[in-house]
C-alpha cells in the first residue's frame, strides 16, 4: 500500500446522522397515523424518497420535500394543512441539530494528519455538510472537502483526477458498503468499512467482499494499526 | 494582468435562470390570489426566502420549501392542501427545465479554452447545477466545477487556495455585482460584470465601482477583446 490520500465519509462515519433521520421519520409517521400504520407510512416515504433522488439528490431538504409529498399522497390530499407546517418544523430542527462527532474520530485524525492528506468525501446538502464540518471541531484536519452529488464509480474517478492521484494511492473509509466501499474497490482503490448500527435501507447491500484492498473494522480506532503497518 | 484561471458564474451568465424562477414565482403568486395581491405575496415570499437562506442555502429545493412556508403563512394555515401539491409540481418542473445556454457562451469558451484554465464557480443545489452543466453541452470546456455554498470573500479565498493561484491570477465573470464582482475585487482579484436583464432582488446592489481590476461589458462576447489584449 502506498496510500497518499485518506478520504472519510462524513454521515455516520465522522458524526451521528442516520439515527436523527430515523427519529424525524418516526415523528413523521406518527403524524400519518390516522391514515396508515407507522410501518406502512415509512415504506411509502422510502419509495417516494427513492423516486425523487434523481431530482433532489441526497440531503435534508429533499427529505423534507419527500415527507410533504408522502403526507399528501397517503392522505389523498385530505390531511390537515397543519401537518405540512409540522413537517417543515421537523426538517428545520433536523438541519439545526448540533453535531455529535463519533468516539475515536478526533484521535484518529490527529494520528494520521501528518502522514496523509486527509479529505472528506460526502453526499448531502452542500451547506448542511459545511455547517456540520464547521461545528464539528475537526475541519482543520482536512485538506479538502468534497461534497459529491453521488458516490458511484464515475464520481470517484472524478475525485481521484481532481486529487491528482492514482486509485492505488486512495483509501476510502466509511459506513456504507454501497457508497464508500464497492465503487472504490471497483476502480482499484482501497476501502475500509466501519459498519454503523443503523443504515438507511437504500444504502443496504448484502454482499461478501473478497478483495485484498478491502478491510472491515469494528470502530474507527481500529484503522490505526492497519495503517501503521504501512507507514514508511 | 497575468490571468491564469477564468471562473464563470453559471446562472444568468452561462445559461438562463432567473426568468424561470420569476415565471414560477408568478404562478405561485396566482395561487395565493385569494389571500394577497400578487405583489404582496412576492414580497412575503422574498422575506421568507431570505430568512431561510442560512438554513437552506441557495437553489430550487430551498425555494420550494420557502414557497410552501409562504403559502401556510399568508393563508394562516387555511389554504387548501392542493396548493401544496401544486407548489411541489411547480418546483419539480423548474428542476426539470431544459438548459438554455446564453448567446455567445460557446464561442467565448472555445476561444479561451487553450489559453486559460476555465472553471465554473456557482451557488445553488449541487445536483441541479451538475445536471445543468451536463445538459448544457459546455461541460468539456471546464477544468473544474466549484459549487459554493456562498460567494463571499472567504469563499473566494478558499477557492483560490484550492486552485493554487494568487488573487492577481484570477478573473471572475458574472452577472451579480454582489456575488461575482465585489468580493473578488476585495481580495485583489479581477472581475468582469455582464449585467443580465433580470436580477434577483436579494442580489441587487447599487454601487459605483472604481477599481482598475474591474470591467463591465454588455454581453459575454465583449470579454474577448479585453482578454486578447493581455494574451502573451
Amino acid at each position: 500500500m502506498d496510500i497518499k490520500v485518506i478520504a472519510f465519509d462524513a454521515d455516520d462515519t465522522l458524526w451521528i446522522n442516520e439515527p436523527y433521520f430515523r427519529e424525524t421519520e418516526t415523528e413523521f409517521c406518527q403524524l400519518m397515523e390516522s391514515y396508515l400504520p407507522q410501518h406502512t407510512a415509512a415504506r411509502e416515504l422510502l419509495q417516494i424518497e427513492i423516486r425523487n433522488l434523481s431530482l433532489y439528490g441526497y440531503g435534508i431538504k429533499g427529505f423534507m420535500l419527500s415527507m410533504i409529498e408522502t403526507a399528501l399522497t397517503v392522505s389523498n390530499n385530505t390531511i390537515d394543512i397543519s401537518a405540512v407546517e409540522k413537517i417543515i418544523e421537523l426538517g428545520k430542527a433536523l438541519l439545526a441539530r448540533p453535531v455529535e462527532v463519533l468516539d475515536g474520530v478526533f484521535d484518529v485524525l490527529s494520528a494520521l494528519k501528518d502522514n496523509y492528506r486527509l479529505v472528506v468525501a460526502t453526499k448531502g446538502d452542500l451547506l448542511d455538510q459545511e455547517r456540520k464540518l464547521r461545528n464539528s471541531g475537526i475541519l482543520h484536519f482536512f485538506h479538502h472537502v468534497e461534497v459529491m452529488s453521488d458516490k458511484q464509480e464515475g464520481d470517484y474517478r472524478k475525485l481521484l483526477k481532481h486529487l491528482d492521484i492514482t486509485p492505488d494511492q486512495f483509501l476510502m473509509i466509511g459506513n456504507s458498503l454501497k457508497s464508500d466501499v464497492l465503487p472504490v474497490l471497483a476502480i482499484g482503490g482501497h476501502a475500509i468499512h466501519i459498519p454503523f448500527h443503523i443504515t438507511w435501507e437504500h444504502e443496504h447491500v448484502d454482499v461478501h467482499i473478497d478483495n485484498p484492498n478491502f478491510r472491515q473494522v469494528e470502530n474507527i480506532l481500529a484503522i490505526l494499526p492497519l495503517l501503521y503497518a504501512t507507514l514508511p
